[in-house]
């Protein structure tokens, strides 16, 4: 597969980066000397669990937004997603003025769903397959003459959520590796956009859980490859790569390392301990590698982006 | 009683805040929209919960050991305290290769004497009461020629604190309140200080568990009041106010909003579901003022000093 566009220059990158910083948090970055001392590294968190909504993919859907035309501004967009997306689309539309329609599968955790209904009247339920979710989408899609944004596979997307590791090499210029969870692919791919623009020496690396390690297995063959299940306590992590983010990912991403479920587990829950904060467990995949590989990352400088903080406080895994 | 030395102009102030900038967190400023539709008004929290040792008390310890001479420096500090300022003394003075001791009540929190171990061995344990806690801690401090460091009534440590709100202001310019919690006054001294130089138009106003508000009654009786029980949660706001701070707090600072048991429960427990942060009740104390005076401060832009973060992940009231 090669990149159906050239890639982004530090300028271009920045440009998108100042067309959302109105819209956006600028998302601090922590660290804590007792974490360091575990990791036997230096780690700095990218706190998106603290951007709004929730998670990076408010970043997502805001540039995505912003580069509607007008008659799509008009009609309104269209997305299905289970969770962040959801709540993003929802609150980024709102901010603009955009109708926006959710569709969410009926299973999805209530939490989430009442957290779209806050800021959207237009949610939908569907049954949780994605034939069902692809089927509802296009038939109100039709109906409304809808603009259809997908929560990983869109450009905007990715160029919106490149942001996030625009700003944390902006500040911390000297980093070793970037460490992106891997779910639809929409994170990583516009971080290793932005890492390539802004650095000459940071490498993105990517962790994902080994029950749905469609995208380390893809990186392997060279071709998208899918899950036969979606068992993972990491939520955000169970959807799959697509045409738009793979060729990126493929050219830039040399290594994503696998996570099991107790090791997800056990980063959340030292997240918890020593920072005080509880993330989602498809944020703490990224620090669990940091965890596993203690070999390959010591001494060195490591940005972990902590993708999300929604998470059910009283249903903790831990 | 007057002030025992002027006003601090803006420009000593900021070289306080520089002469430390490299050893402390600039914390995060975080704001949530639902939190903000609750109040009624726009919530800027100042999160010290993320500074080195867990509090803003590592502002203060810091510019204190700055503060020592070189002989002062090579004989070391002594402090008291049950908590947060044992912490982080014993934090900046290692950075600082400082050799500090540290005196504890035996009935303080295990996770608190363990922290403190884990960067000084020097920790000696006393009874629970004022008068014990003091006189071990002149017996040690004559016996190796030690500086004593109080945590709240010390204008080095005052000074250390004031940068809490230098940077807050400094990013947000137009804040109509800002609210700290009153424990033995060190941070509401250090904010209002720090309000006067930066802004024309901020007000500071203090929060205080009712069942300890000896800052309360002594704002009105205006002499130091005592407290004759230290029955609340906010383990760090038991203490008392000294004849350093208090004048500071008389001159600057017109309300003192008291808290009941149950509302600074409340206030942990929403930032806890709406931010995923754990802080410390003590902490919680100045976010439960705007729960409670929600009149008061509608459509206001309101700074809450989150003070910090360590409390005991096992143990939490709600």
């Amino acid at each position: 597969m090669s990149l159906p566009f050239t890639t982004f220059s530090k300028d271009y990158l920045d440009e998108i980066k100042t067309s959302i910083t109105k819209y956006v948090t600028k998302t601090p970055v922590l660290s804590n000397k007792i974490i360091n001392s575990i990791c036997g590294a230096e780690i700095f968190f990218k706190c998106e669990n603290f951007q709004k909504s929730g998670s990076f993919k408010f970043r997502a859907a805001t540039n995505a937004v912003l580069n509607l035309d007008s008659a799509q501004k008009k009609n309104g967009v269209i997305t299905h997603s289970s969770g962040n997306f959801a709540q993003a689309l929802s609150l980024a539309s709102q901010a603009q003025n955009i109708t926006a329609h959710i569709v969410m599968p009926k299973n999805a955790p209530e939490f989430k769903k009442r957290a779209v209904l806050q800021c959207n009247n237009n949610l939908v339920e569907c049954q949780s397959t994605i034939i069902d979710r692809e089927k509802i989408s296009k038939k109100i899609q039709d109906k409304y003459d809808l603009t259809f944004i997908h929560p990983s596979n869109n450009l905007n997307v990715i160029l919106g959520n490149s942001t996030v590791v625009s700003e944390l090499l902006e500040d911390h210029t000297d980093l070793d590796y970037i460490i992106c969870p891997i779910g639809g692919g929409g994170l990583i791919s516009g971080s290793a956009l932005a890492c390539e623009a802004y650095s000459s020496s940071c490498e993105v690396i990517g962790a994902e859980p080994t029950n749905v390690n469609d995208a380390y297995r893809s990186l392997q063959s060279k071709q998208i490859e899918y899950n036969s299940t979606t068992d993972t306590l990491a939520d955000g992590l169970r959807t799959n790569l697509g045409d738009i983010n793979f060729p990126i990912i493929l050219k830039y991403v040399n290594t994503i390392i696998c996570i099991d479920e107790i090791e997800i587990i056990n980063a959340m829950k030292l997240i918890y301990d020593k920072l005080d904060m509880l993330i989602e467990p498809s944020s703490a995949v990224a620090f669990a590698a940091v965890l596993k590989e203690k070999e390959k990352f010591k001494g060195k400088k490591i940005g972990v982006i902590i993708s999300g903080g929604n998470v059910e406080n009283n249903n903790l895994p831990f």
